[in-house]
């Protein structure tokens, strides 16, 4: 492509993206489409000579944008609702034009840099202190893996050069998290090949929150049955109903216990930039390592995951690795080289979009931003909580309602709740306007509204509301 | 920001970009700058109230820019050369507005869909067989550590549940690959658990080759200490000179002694495209698993490498795990879900960039660019060859040229050869003009050509071999 066509795609393209951004109300949230049905539109081989733009980007049109679920839209109130901002989405424009990959500060030492100053801003605003070191990797999953790694480090002698198979000298191991953790604890476990068994979930109180006391339990009877705690996770923001874990109390008893604190607020993390949620945040600081995700309610096209580690050190001393193609004069003077953070070798240059964003927000704006979006939950809750027909099942510390419908006059057996509201889901999400998803909380059936979308106002809850309050009406109708 | 200011933006952006690729040969290709020089030129905190794009864009050029590595750079011949071809880069544009999250077919089928399709059409243009899924992740770390936890899997019996430690009925481990075998092996095993002891470095031959018959004797000795191997990694076109390991021949002690094959072609394996480099790759489809990286030599934007595998099962064993709150109706009637074969739950809608650049390149026009490559390599091994002050110390069977400066009529010890070289590397990359990088070979010191940007001609291979010949001359003079 020469710069002249590449510029007039370009520039269509920035139409295109311009016009989508502001219409995708005109798309169902939810694409109408069946599985199989993007492959069967397309040939089954690569061409042979090339096609044009033009052509390819008309394909594009006719077969997927309609298979796109639209995370866009103003009514994505599934799962965690996430952003691309435009400032994300000029900056990630750039960032794979300029094509850096910062495996090594020579490398790239714009991307290298950047990633230093957009980590440090984004710590300041969250009130962690400098103590903690940041590196940026691309999904929460990720991030919780090397803590692990590095719990994992810390906990037994020479595993980087031993591993754990066949030592006489490694007995079994213990991470701990609550029953309302994210399943990416359990993954980094079966990768660093500790295995599902070495979890130990924490029973949770009314409000889903660990219980601090159970832990310290749990850890007491571990360790009279010579099990050896390498790690607690403490959640801000679990993923089924963001509740909050007591990270002081949960701080207390790592310090005590010399056990590594991995903070998961991946989703949450950002709102420590409030005064007001500060409570929540008690002792996270005390962490060894923390994640929070830009890319949920930072605004950041996906992906963007910020890592905080306040031994950093103990990261490299699990995973540096220095091959002779790639020692450096800089390297040697003891410049920072990301790949020394981690197991990925290259390093996209995803500090742009995170630096552009702070700069075009800024901190006011966010801030006024995480207000609006509480409000908007705690509005939708009231609702949810004034209507007879409805229970909602736990707290609202953030943006996210569980609840259920429960009609009156229904007496229901258990199981036909259950039934009644996953229908009653499946009909609101069939309509196109709005998305919501779904957990299970002690074994009910749960629907969630989840609230981050940067341009979702008052009208698109409105109009969820609208639409559950009536499909729910229309099923407790009797047949 | 409102759509009339994303598209002024977005318009500026497309020309600085166009003008930026088109005229990137302005730039020093290694940039002029000390470290700290961009942390310290900019503020310490985010601004409290937010920025103008303008002016965000306007540090962007003033601070950013003079920071860069210019991989786009023609004269980039350092490490792999890798290109942000325009198709792919405006399929990035898209896909970063787009925000796809693909962890479920519901969060995207056309994320979803698409990488099915275009690995596909990805293995047929390589010749591998469709008992290959495929998968695409982040990079070749991330694809080769879950190729080594996929054969941990196979071989280990409830690895799974109950991981490595303390087990009396799990021995030690080993995996083999070759001397020249890339980091990311060896980082692997560090996460999985293994330890840097579970990797025993096969022995290569006089061109970098894994020595089978060294292989064969190693699993038998190990076997024979009550060692249990559980994967050989083969590389398809090693990191310090493209050496190809003799696949075939793994391949078949592999079978015998039933050991996970993974075939390392992250580099190379785009290669598999031309007839004429078949014999490089025979065997390499009897692998368990394979990784390819498009955004090495297919002119995709970094990030994005393939993982083939014809053990699917076996990595959605080791990794599938679906919680609550992502169990979706089709998920239970068995549509793919990228989640499950994996560590990551986020899934960035990669595939768009390389569905994009395969229909817009054709499978003629990559051919074509490959043996380009290959013929600009092979004319600067035959100056290498030819000069008598210069050795070439590697064959040359894709685009990297080994060699180092042995001046006539100079009689060094060997440090100072080394020494000579480092000096003339550090010369040739001042220049502004291109970028090598160096590795080491036999314990000596060795410069690598590597040739394999999309915009790089013959003006640029000779403008290298200009200031290699030169300088050489310069440090070879007597002072």
């Amino acid at each position: 492509m020469d710069p002249s066509e590449f510029r007039r795609h370009g520039h269509a393209l920035v139409e295109w993206i311009a016009d989508y951004l502001a219409g995708v109300e005109r798309y169902a949230v939810l694409p109408r489409v069946a599985p199989g049905d993007v492959r069967d539109a397309l040939p089954p081989s690569a061409p042979e000579e090339g096609d044009s733009f033009d052509e390819i980007f008309s394909d594009f049109e006719r077969v997927l944008v309609p298979a796109l679920t639209h995370w866009n839209h103003p009514g994505f109130f599934a799962y965690f609702p996430i952003t691309a901002s435009a400032s994300g989405v000029l900056a990630e424009f750039l960032s794979a034009a300029l094509n850096q990959q910062g495996m090594l500060w020579r490398t790239s030492p714009a991307a290298t840099e950047l990633e230093e100053v957009s980590l440090s801003w984004l710590r300041q605003l969250l009130g962690i202190g400098d103590a903690f070191e940041g590196v940026i990797y691309d999904t929460a999953s990720i991030s919780s893996l090397h803590a692990l790694a590095a719990a994992r480090q810390a906990a037994i002698p020479r595993v980087r050069e031993e591993g754990l198979a066949g030592r006489r000298d490694v007995g079994a191991l213990r991470v701990y998290c609550s029953e309302q953790a994210h399943s990416s604890i359990d993954k980094a476990l079966l990768m660093l090949g500790l295995g599902l068994a070495s979890l130990r979930r924490i029973p949770t109180d009314a409000s889903f929150r660990m219980r601090a006391d159970a832990l310290r339990a749990a850890i007491a009877e571990d360790r009279a049955a010579g099990i050896t705690p390498i790690a607690v996770v403490a959640t801000v923001g679990t993923t089924s109903t963001t509740s909050v874990d007591p990270v002081a109390a949960i701080a207390d008893i790592c310090r005590d216990e010399r056990i590594w604190l991995h903070v998961d607020a991946a989703y949450a993390g950002v709102t420590a930039m409030l005064p007001e949620c500060a409570s929540h945040f008690a002792g996270w600081d005390r962490a060894d390592s923390i994640v929070v995700n830009p890319h949920k309610w930072l605004f950041t096209p996906f992906d963007l995951s910020a890592f905080y580690c306040r031994r950093m050190d103990v990261v490299r001393e699990a995973f540096s690795l220095v091959p002779e193609y790639l020692k450096t004069a800089e390297g040697s003077r003891g410049v920072r080289n990301l790949m020394d953070t981690g197991v990925q070798l290259g390093r996209r240059f995803r500090s742009l979009k995170l630096w552009m964003i702070l700069r075009h927000f800024g901190a006011t704006r966010l801030r006024a931003v995480y207000r609006e979006h509480m409000r908007l939950a705690r509005g939708f809750a009231a609702r949810v909580d004034e209507h007879p027909d409805f229970e909602r099942v736990a707290p609202v510390p953030f943006g996210v309602v569980c609840f259920r419908a429960l009609p009156r006059g229904l007496s229901l057996a258990a199981p036909d709740v259950d039934a009644l509201n996953e229908r009653l889901l499946d009909a609101v999400n069939a309509s196109g306007d709005v998305f919501l998803s779904h957990t299970r909380l002690n074994e009910r059936f749960v629907i969630r509204m989840a609230i981050g979308h940067l341009r979702t106002t008052d009208a698109h809850v409105d109009r969820a509301w609208q639409l559950i309050t009536e499909h729910t009406a229309a099923l407790a109708r009797p047949r």
